[in-house]
């Protein structure tokens, strides 16, 4: 794939500091970043706006959002709070989308948890709609129900994006999450409108613990060409990321896994 | 729970010989026991029948058969051939099911795995017809996708299962793999025929690898009465299992791990 149309995650060069994350992002030739919040929270997201334009990079998307299920009132409040926030600033960086880590059961309920998260989707689409952000609902890998993130599979969050069916919702599609599922070729092609935004990550083995053995693309068994023509061929036309996060990685000099990640991408043949 | 509908598989008790098995389960009032294929192999599959039907215990599973995705037409005919002895094996010790393990794809290709999933599954009908065991296709959990098997929902073994449409056709249904999915109630009931085995195994965190953390039912996220409940319901009249790969419960004597399991079954209420 031509660099241009990719986009360098700041988790995958997490000890980069914004500044040094777009100049390894420019000096590769991506087309984006995307941005952790806390990869500006240095800086201001007016600031990081203002140098990203610089760069001549889009803000593919900003993660994250989401966390809804809360076990009170009071926290549920706080947490509907610090998605206002994070609208905001994904409109300050004029980022393609916000991600949605919709959040664990905090009791066991897996059932009251995907309620309260429909609930605090809904809430915030007006204020989605002022700033022109759309929010993107990621199902994440199954391993993750009981820490992460109580939707689960591709299936249920686009039923989930179905139902709201608001323009201000979608999906961000991460292979690592997603490529073990018979249905992903035909959820993928029902909920194409519906993707904000692509990113990939490799299955490799064995996992160390839950969050963060990931490997680059090409590293592990997850058939990448495969997905990236699948994404294409559905109709995605943004930016796709490379967002690795690993342990192996983050002991690496940003410099160097930026390298990696560059060369990883362009080991996939562009699709047609 | 009752100790009596419930089973000890003997992967629980590793480090247990088939003898010592079969004295925690009785000593604890188990109804049955799963057995792994190497619990039995000292001894062999007949004097196994012979003492466990000694005990009063019936042989609820027989772990396993499957690993059908092979690189070649010789590893194919192997694996076949290994399945034919399972099939022999869980005839004479008189097992409720052989529990099917499906297998990776060799090759990266899931679409492909699963065609030869499918293709042995349907080669090894007549010879369970003519044992009269049931194979009960495992869904595993999406995170081994990579290493254990391509059936990596309980929708897709469902489908599976519905499709090749033979009695001697089923499902092994463990929490462990299925937990986490939303349409998890709806597939049982329409699945309930076709449950042969059902096991336990709770989601503790945090995970160490993809395939021996578990946790004793009730020591993690996993809805245990629920499960049960659910199961019961639906119409599955088996015992239920209690079946946790887990390294630290392997470091522990057997004798302790079985108290452990037993406790954590009592703790779990009768369903209705």
């Amino acid at each position: 794939m031509d660099l241009s149309s990719c986009s360098l995650n700041s988790i995958t060069v997490r000890s980069a500091s914004l500044p040094e994350l777009l100049e390894l992002a420019g000096r590769h030739g991506f087309g984006g970043v995307g941005l952790w919040r806390d990869s500006y929270a240095a800086l201001g997201a007016q600031e990081a706006a203002r140098r990203t334009a610089a760069a001549g990079l889009r803000v593919t998307s900003v993660c994250r959002g989401g966390m809804f299920p809360q076990p009170t009132p009071q926290a549920r409040a706080e947490a509907h709070a610090d998605n206002l926030r994070a609208i905001d600033e994904a409109y300050t960086l004029g980022a393609d989308c916000l991600v949605m880590v919709c959040g664990p059961a905090p009791d066991g309920d897996l059932t009251g948890a995907r309620r309260q998260i429909a609930d605090g989707l809904a809430a915030l689409l007006d204020a989605a709609a002022a700033a022109e952000i759309r929010l993107a609902v990621e199902p994440m890998h199954p391993m993750m129900a009981a820490d992460r993130s109580a939707i689960t599979s591709l299936g249920e969050a686009v039923d989930l994006v179905e139902r709201i069916a608001s323009p201000w919702l979608g999906l961000a599609i991460d292979t690592y999450h997603v490529w073990w599922d018979i249905a992903l070729p035909d959820l993928l092609a029902r909920a194409a409108a519906a993707v904000h935004t692509v990113q990939l990550a490799d299955w490799v083995l064995p996992i160390q613990g839950q969050l963060s053995s990931r490997g680059m693309p090409g590293d592990g068994h997850i058939d990448m060409p495969g997905f990236v023509q699948l994404a294409r061929a559905v109709g995605y036309r943004g930016l796709i990321e490379v967002e690795v996060l690993s342990d192996h990685w983050w002991s690496r000099p940003p410099a160097e896994v930026a390298r990696a990640a560059a060369e990883a991408l362009s080991r996939i043949p562009a699709p047609n």
